[in-house]
């Protein structure tokens, strides 16, 4: 490109003049707003949020990581916005290798590590070394192997991701195609992609960055009559580039896929195999095993159970995360919506705030509700992998298949309820909310794929509607079922055609045990119908599988979600008697809450909720309660059921409808206890000092097309189109 | 960065080279799926495709265009997916201006050159010329200025935009604060932001394209007193930059507002205006004048209500739009669900196509159907458009209330049905849908804006539920309601406590008048919900504006939603019936359909839809009914009323997924019909072969990362890192 023909640098020099100069004053002062929405709280922010924070010395270490962090070269985000795609790549990997350096130098714990890795929330081609390579060494390798390879894990001499999912494959694993057939002469393996679908694609770090990976290949043995036998798949650990020049190896062809619709500092790759060989002790032989000879051990049967352990906790930590996630979408959107103001009631009067329409009350404040619910939910799920953890080393599997089901539908249910949520919160911040600016253009393209990664959500929530199914069966054959669906022992009285709501009036609807009456009436008849469906299309009896199944899933997953929102309701009320009784706290910062002590309030003690905020909050749990029977789909099945009269359903209206205007005057608070940092958020619509237009203008001038007065497009696109002219 | 230390070129070679050579074969022929689904149709496809393209020539042209389209420097899309900003930006404009050229050229048509923007789909800085700049002078501008300022749009020697929205102000128009006042001395006006939130925000084009705008600012006046008087917002043509050096006048500051969700090509800019002066006669004036000593000529009359001829345009284009846009997404969705597979039923057997999943159907299905709705209702608001337009003319403005209160709610509800069916329909390709490769993610990111711009949905449904519970009060008050909303004249009997819904079995709920029915019920409860939940708030009087009003937004947005899903129905089946008995026929591909003629079928006259098409048509109909009553909400609302029965609402759920069903063999064949080219949809996922794993891999290959084997970061981020070593 020509360079610039006249004097540029001064106009440049204008443009560096904060257009604020020629401005006298804005006539709205946004931070009056939230200080007074501040003001109207009716409980002490401090109390909830050291008690969502794991006390108040965590809550001052985030404060403070955040501040360091911030200054760093790799932490800095003021250009994250602005960033291409090779720049976000580069950038997430420096960001995470800044972290990995600093644990290191700082000698932080894992929990500190994992506290930054938040913080600066700029996944990069490391995620998979840590949070897949690693983790399966550990609990797939043998104890040699684990010797050979946790040092050049931890020394980052290698980096490794894991390589699953195929092009043609991804939730169905036994469906996998790529082969590591055994050869006795050499006692190698030969690691072949078959065809074109058994590509690997998807893994994260695979692109460009990984030097090994964990592949999953359908191990090809001897079957003693000269044929080979399919074992199905195994994992296998595979260097794939060259240790000195990067480059793949012969025999492996490796690339990036392209840009996602998030995610783009991350190099997920694609890999396919032409004939690889890797020595017989690369396979991950903890459980299975290859001899030399090409015999093969099977696991012993206890681990397909002891298994799941893995799986659970992963599942925990995505439900922990999306509390965390949608509580970071509602706090920039609730007081975003404390700021903006939209339409004068009469001349001369002021705007009124966006929070004050009801329809915007009636999205957040529900919002808001599902945050605290699924971050109780996710601490919740994080002592439940803690308890199989301790019933797995005693040998006891009895609660495996419950503790599978429900983290199944858990998953499903909070990931769609965040990443819903977060769009929602973007709609409620109007044209602003389009804006990479505010923060949630960003947040809700990264969050998404939640919905889809480790396990399909509707195919988890099939899994969850067949326990479910099952168990009601059981319970008519006489058994009993234990846990969260013990509600299914009751099946028969509750869904007598007699049953009737107890609600006598609006009031009542505010009662816990109302409102979780109506919610389990509604799951229960929820899979009462799911399974009347299947047995139709099985001719009487419940097939789990092909057609009848298959072509009946709608029911099925109606099932699970009614299932889980019971669930998740009665888990915010016990948690929130749980806090209120001093018994531990909540760390909403970092997924991996399992590493961190839950009773971490120092010297101190344990910081307990006091009663004005416990109260808020059983307000939040109510509205949670209702507007999910009002909005998702209960309240039908509660009134063609005759649960439910129309009288009653009029009063949940407005007990609905009244708790939005009875928690409006929290809701600035409420996303405060949070304590997001507004390095955290980075957006400009969501920040602490309600300053959101100062914000934008500030962030939008770092927007490279700004480099230039002209614009990229002038002196090569525009200027040969446009007649050069002065004033016309 | 330091260049590579040995021989990469024979390892990039080896890149290049297809993975595909190492593959011996895909064990799935996905092509033959789609062959399958092909054949199982039953109707011709080329019948409905043929009146949904308005006649087979200009389907022919659509084909013929996209192909040219694809073989130009500018149109060509292979590097769409991986563009920075700035790329996006010039080679958005490149196009644009690509577009206008060959538009001269060739001396095409208006409505040639739209077709050919919808199938580039690179919107760039042009848009606001295009689409506001122009329409602005000729529908506001006098006879002079149109001759003033028409040549220099036409010829492009300038380039406009349209700069209504501030900081802090978007759909409350009244609040605008840039003022323009008025200088008898010398005959100016002075353009000038007094604050903060007085800059214009978000105008298309303004960044770094334009060179003018029109501007909307507060005309103040002398009141002949020695003060000045406040005339509310009019529009002024104001030159904002130098046309020699394309740097902003002095006084006026300008910038990219940074990135947006999606729209990467669009310049959205903001600006603002330190005391610019500018000449008297560049405020717009066929309709208000000032005159040369500061007199102000208010407009006549009629004009506040002829100016809706514009807004009511807009709406029927966004309309158009949100079916053509949501079609894309649907054949993407539904190609690719009948070509992936997933878990085989038992051993040995080929994995299930997506679509045979029933919660897949029950996604994909409806909203096939809504993409039918949305173009038949886009078709049909351009006729509202043209009968308003002739109306006018005569002086008749009796139906605009009506028309005003119909295109709001039908532009909120068509615009979230389209926005959320595509993001419904990215989740339903799994894993492969979060790759941009697939199309959706970028489809989603660029069209959601539409649920804000041109009034936002939620402002919009509530002057949908203001007329209609304002009509409501005036049937009960003697009156009577024309229109859509004429089914309120029989509220009294519709909502009596005896009324009840008329089906009888499964079968009954296929029949048109008996889902019309009960969505007409639903409409009118509704409506006298929102009517009593205001009636109470305002003491019994009903208030439309205020704390009364706004604090009881939820139950009028319902109203709205329910009216529209009503007429929306209605224009499906009027329109099968004009199709099928050949009067005109539908224009898919491009929004401004007004410019066609709608009889455009050449000299065969025009196509008439099959009987057997019809009846495929009218299944999505019903369809579009049952799953907008069971899913929207309506059932709940019927079965309060008791209005329907517990049986009655399990028959609905059965004849619902007996549809699923009964369609199920023509989904291919049903997006097949929009024919859409490849180039179009520009989709690995949704290509016509069905080849969609090549594709993936094809089109990833691309991805600037793979520039190089050993990517961005090696030599000076990872290399340092990583102890070089050879094998392990």
């Amino acid at each position: 490109m020509a360079a610039p023909p006249r004097d540029v640098d001064a106009r440049t020099a204008a443009l560096q003049r904060p257009a604020t100069e020629v401005i006298l004053k804005t006539h709205t002062e946004p931070s009056d707003d939230l200080a007074m929405e501040r003001r109207k709280a009716t409980f002490d922010v401090n109390d909830l949020s050291y008690v969502l924070n794991g006390g108040k010395e965590q809550l001052e270490k985030k404060m403070r990581f955040a501040e360091v962090l911030s200054k760093t070269s790799w932490g800095d985000k003021s250009r994250r916005y602005f960033l291409t795609r090779e720049e976000e790549y580069v950038g997430a990997l420096k960001a995470a290798l800044g972290i990995w350096e600093k644990m290191k130098s700082e000698a932080l714990s894992l929990s500190d590590g994992a506290l930054m890795r938040t913080l600066v929330d700029f996944p990069g081609g490391l995620e998979l070394h840590i949070g897949m390579f690693i983790p399966s060494i550990l609990s797939q390798g043998s104890a040699e192997q684990q010797a050979k390879w946790m040092p050049l894990c931890m020394g980052l001499k290698i980096i490794g991701t894991y390589a699953q999912t195929e092009l043609g494959h991804g939730t169905f694993v036994r469906g996998l195609e790529t082969t590591a057939t055994y050869d006795k002469q050499t006692q190698e393996f030969v690691i072949h992609s078959p065809t074109l679908t058994a590509t690997k694609w998807w893994p994260g770090g695979l692109g460009k960055t990984s030097t090994h990976a964990i592949v999953m290949a359908r191990l090809m043995l001897p079957d003693g009559g000269g044929g080979v036998r399919d074992h199905g798949p195994h994992g296998f650990v595979v260097q794939i580039r060259d240790m000195d020049t990067h480059l793949p190896l012969q025999g492996v062809t490796i690339g990036d896929i392209g840009p996602k619709f998030g995610f783009g500092g991350v190099d997920n790759g694609f890999m396919s195999f032409d004939h690889l060989r890797i020595p017989r002790d690369n396979m991950l032989m903890r459980f299975a095993k290859v001899t030399p000879e090409g015999v093969y051990v099977p696991p012993p049967p206890s681990n397909s159970k002891a298994s799941y352990a893995t799986m659970v906790f992963v599942r925990a930590d995505i439900v922990k995360n999306s509390g965390s996630v949608l509580a970071r979408a509602v706090t920039i959107a609730t007081r975003y919506a404390a700021v903006r103001r939209q339409t004068a009631p009469g001349p001369g009067q002021r705007e009124l705030q966006v929070l004050d329409y009801q329809n915007c009350a009636a999205t957040l404040l529900p919002l808001l509700a599902s945050a605290y619910a699924l971050t109780f939910m996710g601490e919740d799920m994080m002592g439940m992998y803690k308890k199989f953890e301790a019933d797995r080393d005693a040998g006891r599997f009895e609660g495996l298949p419950e503790l599978h089901a429900l983290s199944s539908g858990l998953k499903a249910l909070c990931t769609w309820t965040a990443a819903d949520g977060i769009e929602e919160c973007r709609r409620t911040c109007g044209g602003h909310g389009y804006s990479r600016l505010s923060g949630l253009p960003t947040l809700f393209a990264s969050y998404v794929q939640n919905v889809t990664w480790e396990g399909d959500n509707n195919v988890l929530c099939l899994q969850t509607a067949r326990y479910l199914i099952k168990a009601l069966a059981g319970v008519k054959a006489g058994k009993r079922v234990e846990g969260s669906a013990a509600y299914l022992n009751d099946a028969a009285t509750e869904l007598a055609p007699s049953r009737r709501c107890a609600a006598a009036g609006e009031a009542c609807w505010l009662r816990p045990e109302v409102a979780a009456a109506a919610l389990r009436h509604a799951a229960a008849r929820s899979c009462a119908t799911a399974t009347e469906t299947l047995a139709a299309a099985s001719g009487g009896r419940l097939v789990f599988e092909g057609a009848p199944w298959n072509s009946n899933t709608v029911d099925s997953i109606r099932a699970a979600k009614a299932h889980c929102v019971l669930v998740l309701h009665a888990t915010f009320l016990d948690s929130v008697a749980r806090l209120e009784a001093g018994a531990g706290t909540i760390n909403i910062n970092t997924s991996t809450a399992a590493a961190l002590p839950s009773s971490s309030g120092g010297a101190g003690g344990l910081p307990r909720l006091g009663a004005a905020a416990a109260g808020v909050l059983r307000q939040l749990a109510a509205l949670f309660a209702l507007d999910s029977l009002e909005r998702g789909g209960g309240l039908a099945v509660l009134l063609e059921d005759g649960y439910m009269s129309a009288a009653q359903a009029g009063a949940l209206r407005r007990a609905h409808r009244g708790l939005l205007a009875a928690l409006r005057p929290n809701a600035v608070a409420l996303v405060d206890a949070f304590a997001f940092p507004d390095y955290l958020l980075h957006s400009a619509l969501g920040r602490a000092d309600g300053d959101v237009y100062r914000g934008l203008l500030d962030m939008a001038r770092g927007s490279p097309l700004n480099d230039t007065q002209e614009g990229p497009a002038w002196h090569e696109v525009l200027r040969p189109v446009l007649a050069a002219r002065s004033r016309l």
